[in-house]
């Protein structure tokens, strides 16, 4: 695999004149940060990513994770890189000061976890699952747990897990079995989870796991599930981990991709019952899993960036050493990078790349506005655009991130089918993106039925607004990107008009529809976003002619080869598509 | 991984009715077949690679093949399979009478061939690579060697290989650097190729390798290669294998996928020189290499059908038994199979892969037309019909099993990524279909160069006329069909009349569009086979209700749910894009 390097020039443009960071800066919350520290903080974080972590990311799919005992033994090298992680302070960059975090913006979080995403994406996931842990504890749990946990958490001393699924329980959480008794003045747990990331490791001294389970009588379904905090060691009144807690990684997952990750199958409870604490109230842990659910999907979203975007690094990598056959109106051998073919897969993998980043970074800067502002309005106004935003980065960023990383190993021909040469890696890596922390389909219905019906489209026909704001902006400069981005905002609205007023007329129709809706408005609001690059582009040009002319060429290239696709998902839309429906089940 | 079970009802629906079989078995060359035979050989063989051939698929993944000393081991159970298959004449059945084989039409053997690939493509290479080396013998090679060699081969007895590809020679074979140096009556062959299939293994006392390779002073580039035939161990006097021959499996690939398959790094003349036959007229190599090149593409095509066939048997097992969720209308927990999400994929999945399969069979009775028809104006229009829908079928074909083995993970859920579950085995199996036997690049640069501009569109505007005489029967009882399916022939039209405007224009313009021209072709052209499907159905419905019904169905969601990206493809053809030569490497 070749080396990473962090796209700190892209992340900044994303970051700076799409998630107008200057802005979030200039919030209360973040009086600390400017866009000058950011870049500098960004420059820091990509070396750590591309000297420490990138490294150890052929040895983590390689030699992958297994239990030894009662212990999971991570892959060599990630205990190391894991010290210096948290000696450098990164895992507390987004967190709140007053338990010792940086608190700095949630969008240079996301830039962060790109990068760290990108250089070695099993990695990434255990500080991942941990600031969900975090987020967690810091809305719900009692001052006692937070006092005890969280400091040691955000610093990254201890890791934090999330254990939701189930065997009889993945997407639909309903089905959660793991029983809670009361013991003492807390509880015991008893129960087997499944798919649990880094559900246990040597590289701490502690490991925190946020459970959900049932109390005894609890009502069924959703609203009898309760969130409990279960420490793999039990925590000394001096603040230290003590007596082994009953609950053990028993096995780990031989899995396709992000083999350095420990997939593990824990068992809650065989010698007596895992003592765990009631995080808030009881029945309300699905609703508490919620508040953190968004900064999970975002953060899944920029792995599918992430991996997109290693992807496309090796890409060119290969394409401009490998010298094959004639390109036309070159003389002699060509190195592939001159064929057109590879050309246009460069360039798709390059704008599916930005676009992608653009959305997610952008989404993130709304939760930063909808976290922070101080007027409620502007907060409640900013959440609205970053919840319609979040399943639509996540599953967008997550779907492209396949065709890119595909498209990576495409570019290197048989070269790429040789697990040596690293391409399949990512793409085996990128597979889990669409699947976990909600499914793009499971995504596709919370934007379809929560977002838009919900509210009768007004979120989104704001935003619609702006993308034809920036329409009329782009008429004189960029006429044909103009006309494209109308038509394809047109069909948008035509297509969210005919989910509302269709959407009762039969039971299937608003799921059925749902995934090439998503797809559509993911095509539309990305190419948006490259449209306004365009525009910051032109006006920029004189600085940087390289860095500005590029992203204006890529922009152009995503009207031509990837805009015309949204016209395909609306158009299966309104042909209220509910064929799917009509085999028998025995007819499959 | 579920049990397979041939497709052998959709397979016949496409033989009999779409590649019209019962005008094929008219033809002299076939008066032994029927399609009341080709049926019962359809039962036999899907019997073989459901009980014998499917089993091994898993074993041969996790097993993998090794270099013990100087000789290659394939995986466990392989070599037993290899024999059953051999002894029930399998490999003879597409083969020259003459020299034993069945004589059956090429269209019935790639039905055979979809079905090895579906229970277990690593083994199914052995006797594709088999073939092309026989026709390659058969239609170029001595008297002398055909007698020697061609029995034994058609049998089974021996295996062939295509010695290609060396390490800066891939795509572009014109680099070929292996040397070939006359010795006595023969030559001796110094060199290494590379990614050779099936490059050496223990199930046979011989292996055939045909070989690419320089004569001194031989022409630089295309012109300047010849094609040898060098067996593992040398033919006695009396037919059976005698002394080693210096040509030695030296290493396997370590791959994504086909790990059943020896990927092979072979040396030849490392101990003095491979003894070689030249194969027909020196310098003629590659054009030899080229009259076999389509049987090879359409037996990677339907690899791609095989894979996607048996990914969505996979999934719909899974679907019926998976329960989770409440779907729209259904009483409690149902099965996946009810959520309307899920049924889209399995849709998608299913039209796919009987798209493709249509387009595959289609093509390859029209090589039996274009090889066997008595009237010489009847086989070169039929050439001319199977050499353009050759590319066609490899390229579109491959490239939808990506996204359908793909489909088939994502319906799993976490257990897709799971390996011991089966369906990401299809998805890395399936990833090599778009790359060896010419990746799409080529594919597409081929149907723009040779199959579409060289006759200025004749034969595909021939084909586009037949397509518009079915959107014209379809108006009756299929009229959006009828409307989508002139659109798309109109959008078709306008895409190759702009290339054969154009290309001039512009040295990139060709190559840079090739790509989308080719996925609007294969979704345009394999539309038509459904809307063929549709109609044929609506006319046999009632011999068959829940058949006929499906086929009517699945149709139906394909011009809902696929045919509207024909348009997306077509329309990046007509912008002219050529906007990703815009950057300048370094730009990258």
């Amino acid at each position: 695999m070749t080396d990473y390097r962090a796209p700190t020039a892209d992340m900044l443009f994303a970051l700076n004149h799409l998630a107008e960071l200057p802005q979030v800066c200039a919030l209360p919350a973040f009086t600390e940060a400017s866009p000058v520290l950011v870049a500098s903080v960004l420059e820091e974080a990509a070396r750590f990513a591309g000297d420490i972590l990138a490294p150890l990311n052929t040895v983590g799919d390689l030699i992958g994770t297994r239990v030894v005992g009662d212990q999971v033994r991570e892959s060599s090298g990630f205990a190391e890189a894991y010290v210096q992680f948290t000696t450098n302070g990164w895992p507390a960059l987004p967190c709140n000061p007053e338990f010792g975090g940086m608190g700095l913006p949630e969008c240079v979080g996301l830039a962060t976890m790109e990068m760290w995403s990108a250089a070695n994406v099993s990695f990434a996931l255990c500080p991942m699952l941990g600031q969900g842990a975090i987020e967690a504890i810091e809305h719900h749990a009692s001052e006692a747990l937070k006092a005890c946990y969280l400091p040691k958490m955000i610093s990254g001393e201890w890791t934090g897990t999330m254990n939701l699924t189930e065997s009889q329980a993945g997407s639909d959480l309903s089905s959660v079995q793991t029983k809670a008794v009361p013991h003492l003045d807390h509880y015991k747990l008893f129960g087997t989870k499944i798919f649990i990331t880094w559900g246990d490791h040597s590289m701490t001294n502690n490991v925190v796991h946020l459970v959900l389970a049932r109390l005894e009588g609890a009502p069924e379904g959703v609203k009898g599930i309760s969130l409990f905090l279960v420490p793999k060691y039990l925590v000394n009144d001096d603040g230290e981990p003590g007596a082994r807690n009953d609950v053990y990684a028993r096995s780990v997952e031989h899995k396709m991709g992000i083999h350095g990750s420990p997939t593990c199958v824990m068992a809650f409870g065989e010698k007596g019952g895992a003592l765990g604490y009631l995080v808030g109230e009881a029945n309300m842990g699905l609703s508490y899993m919620f508040t953190m659910m968004n900064h999970a999907r975002l953060n899944v979203g920029v792995q599918g960036v992430a991996l997109s975007d290693r992807a496309y690094q090796q890409a060119v990598h290969y394409a401009r050493d490998r010298m094959q056959g004639q390109a036309p109106g070159m003389p002699g051998k060509s190195a592939i990078i001159h064929h057109p073919d590879v050309r246009r897969m460069l360039m798709l993998m390059r704008a599916l790349s930005e676009a992608s980043r653009a959305l997610c970074y952008v989404t993130s800067a709304a939760f930063d506005h909808g976290h922070k502002a101080l007027d409620p309005e502007v907060r409640a106004s900013a959440m609205r655009r970053a919840e319609l935003l979040t399943p639509i980065s996540k599953a967008w960023s997550t779907e492209v991130s396949q065709e890119v990383t595909s498209l990576g190993v495409q570019v290197h021909g048989g070269m790429g089918f040789i697990e040596e040469t690293g391409a399949a890696q990512l793409m085996r890596d990128a597979r889990i993106t669409t699947i976990y922390e909600g499914t793009t389909g499971i995504q596709a219905l919370d934007l379809i039925g929560r977002k838009v019906i919900r509210d009768q489209g007004a979120a989104l026909l704001s935003l619609l607004e702006e993308v034809d704001e920036t329409a009329v902006a782009l008429a004189t400069d960029f006429p044909a990107m103009a006309a494209s981005l109308t038509a394809a905002s047109t069909e948008f609205r035509q297509a969210t008009s005919f989910v509302l007023i269709h959407a009762g007329d039969h039971e299937h129709l608003a799921s059925a529809v749902a995934y090439n809706y998503l797809m559509g408005a993911g095509t539309v609001i990305a190419g948006w976003l490259m449209a306004r690059s365009a525009l910051i582009a032109a006006s920029l040009r004189h600085e940087d002619e390289a860095f500005y002319s590029a992203k204006i060429t890529t922009a152009t290239f995503y009207f031509d080869q990837i805009m015309p696709r949204a016209q395909a998902h609306f158009s299966s839309v309104s042909v209220a598509a509910t064929t799917m429906m009509d085999l028998t089940v025995e007819q499959f």
